[in-house]
């Protein structure tokens, strides 16, 4: 019974990955975005397989399940969503050297975000559980103040679409991004308020929302900002 | 006994680590293919001395050997020969957005083929064996789409003599590459048909082949394709 | 007791970061760089925070500890800032192909010479041991190589200011690092002619040299090379 939202998931996600690259493999000035959701909807799909098949998921001492294949997916998954963010804002000057450094920086925020997620999950005390939440929220703090600050900025000073553009992609990710601490904060990971199953099912919706929904949210988003600019003429 | 081949693997991939830069260290152009090159074998022969020193091979319950080097090498290396294709592909012009999309894609694909790989060769149970085995192929399938689709269409965009040499090396590419799941197939991780020893000769023989005799290839079918070039002066 | 540079590490490591960011943050054309350092001391003040709450302190069979957040954060920090030199040694040319090529040597030779430095750490016999820091010693000299002549040879051929502050830059990283082999030599790790704690103060005293003082070595060095470099209208 516990399989049903793992199944589910491995569908969607391997069929949204058809789904994405088939709809936007003709068009041109975005399909790098188009590769990496699909991407990313790949990666999601082999996640849920792993988790269906009981690979990775590790039955802690008190009794909770801690899927490793999730935070396999989601250290990976979240950086390829991240730099296309940044490619936005750079308005896909390919990867100049200013480029780079925000790279480095929003990707390793990010990834640190995981992995002391994982850490939180896996820890024994209350204590190093909570330290480890916190130092896991300051990161992701990181990742959203230079989303919202120095690469908004950036972004502003291209074509007028193109930072809007931006600035609808950003908002729509940091509002799902926002559940998942909350999510696994009150799931089995932190409070043990709700279920095992209940914080399956609700990973589930969000990495839907958050991967499947986004992809073509962005696709919609980008297609409008790019045809309109008077900059596209860049891109290879 | 067992140890020979792995000895002679990490001998073989030494020298041919020098061999291959000090042969290639003064060809400007592809002087960036020379380096991934050296770089492939260094680390092949860094997994063969793990393999002969016994770090990381795992005997499994079945009485196999799952060698971890082989895939942490196969992880890392393939990765950086298929980033050599894309960059013929798109003849470098440098990483541009629509060649950050591909690199994402085909390395994501390759990563997701060696690592279900492993899983694979450690499940337990044939039916999980067979679904990672048949995931891995997906990917596999993924990573031959995109080097005979897509990118097969933006190199024949290029010059003639690029074109040419991409499409020579990804010939050779696919035709090595496409023996690996068979020997992993009859090997031990798979029906075991044939022996450990046989195994661990029969990748050492293919290792040769798509790490060593391709770099030596492709530095001469590129050296060849750009010299003639037209396009050449772009080259940083 | 032992804990005590271990927070002290934490501590100096998140200060170091918000100091970086915020002393660095107008400086546009080394914008990146300064990320780039930033991002390495927060990656480096989560690995101290892992040692010091006991994660992944993996207590030896001869009944020394084994720091892998320390191997975690060399292979992550290092590569960052090996990356910023090969942008310099190419004066911020943006990922060039043949800066590609470079990237992938040197950061791979680099992630080498520190997993087999793990794999020393974790040798049962002094054999193992021996041979795997021969081998990470290999590893650092192919470094030290690529630092010390392809790469001082292209910087040569930038602006005379740009050329003089790599060449400082790589003189200081160079000096620190090879400290690093000396203390894991004398230390727990190898001969064990030092005790753990003095080994842990030794390293702390490197990572501040080597990250922090660092950071703001190479940002007057750069932020005085491009200010008189007549190339540095080219970085966007």
């Amino acid at each position: 019974m516990d399989n049903v939202p793992l199944i589910a998931g491995f569908t969607i996600m391997s069929l949204s990955t058809l789904l994405i690259y088939i709809s936007g493999r003709k068009k041109t000035p975005i399909k790098n975005h188009v590769m990496m959701h699909a991407m990313v909807t790949f990666i999601a799909a082999t996640a849920y397989l792993a988790m269906a098949l009981g690979v990775g998921n590790y039955l802690s001492t008190d009794g909770t399940i801690v899927y490793f294949a999730r935070y396999i997916d989601w250290s990976v998954t979240t950086p390829i969503l991240l730099a296309g963010l940044v490619m936005i804002a750079f308005h896909e000057y390919g990867p100049s050297s200013q480029m780079n450094g925000y790279l480095t920086a929003i990707i390793g925020l990010d990834v640190i975000m995981v992995v002391t997620g994982l850490l939180s999950s896996l820890a024994d005390t209350p204590l190093v559980k909570t330290i480890w939440f916190v130092w896991s929220c300051v990161a992701f703090l990181g990742v959203l103040f230079l989303l919202w600050r120095p690469l908004r900025k950036i972004a502003a000073t291209r074509a007028l679409t193109t930072a809007g553009g931006y600035y609808k992609n950003i908002t729509l990710l940091t509002l799902v991004w926002l559940i998942y601490p909350i999510v696994f904060l009150v799931g089995p990971e932190g409070l043990h308020i709700i279920s095992d199953s209940a914080s399956v099912w609700s990973f589930l919706v969000l990495d839907v929302i958050a991967k499947v929904f986004y992809a073509f949210y962005a696709a919609r988003v980008l297609s409008k900002s790019f045809q309109t600019s008077t900059l596209d003429t860049t891109v290879v």
